[in-house]
């Protein structure tokens, strides 16, 4: 089977708002014409890191564009901004997380910028919500952002419709130079499209540009995000340079799993995800009825093993939990049948609630900062 | 020739960026399915106004939407908005003065408050010049209008990229209830449009809804502007009910000929028409290579006299300077050979260069309180 005949039969299907079936990212890479994230890549950043985050030995993000780029010019004494965002459809549950603790992590290491967009006119262009119901979204999720630890005095939240004005010269400038067919074929917009999702992209190229314009110099941008938000970057990636722009560099990850079936955690289904606002008992449920890569009866588990690389239990456990080591053990020790589904339940139910009650600690302080990290004309 | 046979042969076009040709205004009123204003609705005008102005008794303005409505609500003390605008493409011609003649006159007769738009973001978009020449032309654009004479405490600009965040969230809104296919019929966007172009039409809206939501009531809008621009509003209107606001009404005049050939004067060429910072030796010339509807010698001027319909001099006497009986007069002695295309320039470059000159000085005068137009959030 040749390459564009096997693209055909894709399973499944990757867009900014849809994700869909069970992601070959491989395949996603050839497909969007990314790079993989190579050991060389590795290497160099823990040259510059020490010890790799586990997001990134685990290879949670396995994706990227020009990222060896963005850390040569770092070696080269010239830094970088961190961009990334947040659509504000409702409340953020782990998956939404993932890119952030690397973000964190990166603002950490290489003391960097962090611009941290969040598209409500997105959600109300694409969406069923009113504006008053996304302006609820918004505040609850900036505190989800500001409980993930990001440095105040290097973090700034732009909130698009508040901060129009300022966004507003350098979006025309970007629309302007993109034509309908070309946002046609990158988002797959039709005739029953609404004439603000088609205007909206530029918005979100805009802080890829912000930094050189804060720093009056090109200044490297490099966005971490899951990678269904590629194509507004693709987008982007075309014109920076003819506008006076480095391209912004991307670095992106996987989707943690539902919980329940094949594919990505969905707000819109609450029991597939496990929100950082939900109550502990909820978490413990939501867990307990997961979707495992176990077998169907005990006996059965203890002669034939589970299936780990199936198994969200697993997924969880591996990504946000477990140190390296401790998955490893467990996979071997679920493969070998020596590990029920239960215990491994047991485990994630423990690490979640702990992560959650403390999460929820970190939201309740984050209140009274909120204003300190707002995104203002003069910073 | 039936009726769709013979619209293929128009030789006129008219969109918002583009007037060629000989406009048939009756054709026009078809084409566009709005109602021509009849002697019914001019001795309604004239019964709350007194005496008709000159550009109503000329018909100069000659079709409408719903001015019959508006009327009938001003009549059951309903007051109504005026909101009127500029696409600062560059300096203002007599053309562009029209129909902002008309809206003081309206202003002060209605005791109405004034909206009025400049859509520098559009004429970025849809033309050549960078943002920072488009800025030039707003300032320049807004001594023009202030200069006009509308009543400062009840007249407010509003400038698209300096009062965005303000007409953001109304403009979310209308671009949601609006498909590219809708959008595409009415304004023939291509593949090859840009897409800050396609987005931008719920921006021109925005102000038909402003005073409803300034009031806190519904509140009726009339429009005074040149016919070219209807199809904004005529998207404007399909939408309105759905948002709980009244459909926007209107009024449409003609085009200020050009002063060289057939169609409208034109800021690209620069010889077509009369502008507001031009130098009287300029405004002369531009008048004495006039063209005129006259014989091509003095002795077949004499015999069988000009022809002032097609004559742009002619016009601009009788829509600018000409009292209506005046008119009539020129308009038989011309026809009848008495009067020589000569006459005619002399008295109009009279006309223009007083004009002119009392305009520049209150252009002068309008520097001084440009702050005082300036729409703000608390207005």
């Amino acid at each position: 089977m040749n390459e564009s005949f096997k693209e055909n039969f894709d399973d499944f299907e990757v867009t900014p708002w849809k994700v869909e079936g069970s992601v070959d990212y491989a395949r996603l890479i050839k497909k969007f014409g990314t790079q993989e994230i190579t050991n060389e890549i590795l290497e160099k950043i823990e040259s510059f890191t020490g010890e790799l985050h586990p997001l990134l030995k685990h290879k949670f993000f396995f994706s990227h564009r020009d990222l060896d780029w963005i850390l040569n010019k770092y070696d080269n004494n010239e830094k970088f901004y961190l961009y990334t965002g947040r659509g504000p459809s409702g409340m953020v549950h782990l998956g939404h997380l993932m890119p952030w603790f690397l973000t964190k992590h990166l603002q950490d290491k290489f003391d960097s910028n962090l611009l941290f967009q969040i598209t409500d006119d997105e959600k109300f262009l694409f969406g069923n919500q009113t504006l008053d119901e996304i302006k609820k979204n918004v505040y609850e999720n900036i505190l989800d952002i500001i409980a993930i630890g990001f440095k105040k005095s290097k973090t700034k939240i732009i909130i698009n419709s508040r901060h129009i004005k300022h966004l507003y010269s350098t979006s025309l400038e970007i629309a302007k130079r993109i034509t309908f067919s070309t946002a046609k074929s990158v988002f797959g917009f039709t005739n029953s499209t609404n004439i603000g999702m088609i205007g909206f992209p530029p918005l979100q190229a805009v802080p890829c540009f912000l930094p050189s314009i804060i720093e009056g110099k090109p200044t490297p941008v490099l966005i971490p995000a899951a990678i269904d938000q590629d194509p507004y970057w693709r987008l982007t990636r075309d014109i920076a340079e003819k506008i006076g722009f480095y391209k912004p560099a991307q670095i992106h990850s996987k989707f943690l799993p539902s919980l329940q079936t094949i594919g990505k955690m969905s707000s819109s289904s609450p029991e597939t995800a496990i929100f950082t606002t939900d109550e502990t008992k909820i978490v413990e449920e939501k867990i307990s009825n997961a979707f495992t890569g176990g077998q169907p009866t005990i006996s059965l588990q203890k002669k034939l093993g589970g299936n780990p690389s199936v198994c969200s239990v697993f997924s969880y456990l591996k990504y946000l939990f477990d140190t390296p080591a401790e998955s490893n053990e467990r996979e071997l020790k679920c493969r070998s049948g020596n590990l029920l589904c239960g215990e491994c339940k047991h485990d994630l139910s423990d690490d979640s609630t702990a992560f959650i009650s403390m999460f929820q600690k970190r939201r309740e302080k984050a209140k009274d900062i909120v204003s300190d990290f707002m995104y203002s004309e003069e910073s």
